[in-house]
């Protein structure tokens, strides 16, 4: 039995989706249930649950967007920081496999030599490369404070999109908003995310970070196109004209953006969809998401 | 009646001494008897108590020295950062002034015009500085955290001594040490910080942040002088030869060597006696610090 922190997010509820789906068992453990903040309260209930993994897609991601985290930063620090350390803890003393679901929002742009940052590539965009978001800072310190960590998966996600219309969905973003930055991404489609925790845990997948993005990478304009072919919304899509304008008019804190290297887990066995045609199957099954109450 | 957070530490035991000897009200408030990283918990706890004042001298410095820091990094970030951050929360809920022992271990050096750091520079030694260690990145990302909170003293102290032989005592260290880094600091009189935090709280001092450090600066070479002079141990003090030599030999992560302005304190009617002669008090004075059982 897996145990899923963070379970009724944005993310967590797709990897419920999903190990629902395969008839992977799993339980969703909520903060008002047990304090897994407290390394001893989460090492009890893994030991309790006789748990085999655990998934945290716990974190402080900012509502509605990151520029939130600029103004409570010390819950973002707490979230994104300071507990995948208590849950390294937890984990380590109870010598349980798991996974963080980390960000690759810590880089900006590519790489000097033009490809996607490696998994191997240290953030450039982190309270220690000078430049970024409190966000980012937070992940980054994350990613920081798991170095080493026995039988760990770091996940990259990055602006996370699949078929349900969401507020937190990519392509409902750019439904959404007034304007647009146009910008090159490596983009993560939710569910692929999902089974790649999934196979992480069920195939012999060596431990360690992995971007999790679909392969290539692609720009707010491709994507803008993709889904005036094939949803035909009647909204006119309108651009910032620069992101210093974009940061003048709508932001307060810079955004992340970036083009990952997926080669490493593409080694490891696991293959993800072309990223154009993860957004397209996604747009051509699109419909709301269905959120349970409570 | 005042809180004190991490009473029973170095610096708290100092505090709550001065507290006793000029019969100011206050009660230590322990982790074990009110989990005060909880926004809540500490809330009840402000107004149950009728606090009027909070002094945070709680924090995570790594034992025996901030190396501890770089292999426990998350407890580190929530003690330094993510501490300070609920503590404000809970101050500004229950309309509560207070303060916060900071560190000026945020900087190294001087000012590039040769001056001592002043309370507006930002830090030159912090992760978004690009060069620390693990701790005096947390430390200036709880400063950071602490921007703009009301009613709230930042006291950056920084290697402090007294009179009283312990461990954590500058002259101490100098003592036991096997080999000394000459270097130029700013340092500060543990007893001279429990008083000017009583100032604050009793005479008409805006808040804000304070570099509480004995005016001036003086070497390491010119601190074992005095202790020949006043001590005259037995030992023969040796010295590395450089700052690579040290971090080659007996240090894993860097340390913060820098001279601190403090005019700032002085301004606000706040003296603090000139370093060598702080000292040289505390030598005449040397004897063992008695720490209570418990």
């Amino acid at each position: 039995m897996t145990i899923i922190l963070g379970g009724s997010g944005y993310i967590g509820r797709a990897i419920r989706r999903h190990f629902s789906a395969v008839g992977e068992p799993f339980r969703v453990v909520s903060r008002s249930e047990i304090n897994y903040y407290d390394r001893d309260a989460l090492l009890a209930a893994i030991r309790g649950m006789q748990a085999k993994f655990l998934v945290n897609a716990a974190g402080y991601t900012g509502k509605p967007n990151v520029d939130a985290c600029e103004v409570d930063k010390a819950n973002c620090l707490e979230g994104n920081a300071v507990l995948p350390g208590i849950i390294r803890e937890a984990c380590e003393a109870a010598d349980l496999p798991w996974g963080h679901v980390s960000s690759g929002c810590i880089y900006s742009g590519r790489r000097p030599d033009g490809g996607g940052f490696t998994e191997d590539d240290p953030p450039n965009f982190s309270f220690r490369a000078g430049h970024c978001s409190f966000y980012s800072g937070t992940k980054a310190l994350g990613e920081e404070i798991l170095e080493g960590a026995r039988n760990c998966y770091l996940w990259r996600l990055r602006i996370p999109f699949n078929h349900l219309d969401n507020p937190r969905n990519y392509l409902t973003k750019l439904l959404r908003y007034d304007r647009l930055l146009d910008a090159e991404n490596s983009i993560t489609h939710l569910d692929e995310l999902a089974r790649v925790c999934h196979e992480c845990m069920t195939k012999d997948v060596p431990p360690g970070i992995y971007n999790v993005t679909n392969p290539g990478s692609i720009t707010t304009r491709e994507v803008v196109e993709l889904i005036r072919e094939h949803l035909a919304p009647e909204k006119e899509f309108r651009f910032f004209e620069s992101e210093e304008e974009f940061m003048k008019l709508a932001a307060v804190t810079p955004r992340s953006n970036c083009v990952l290297d997926t080669r490493k887990l593409q080694a490891a066995g696991i293959e993800m969809t072309p990223v154009r045609e993860a957004i397209v199957q996604a747009l051509r099954d699109w419909k709301p998401e269905e959120v349970e109450a409570g």
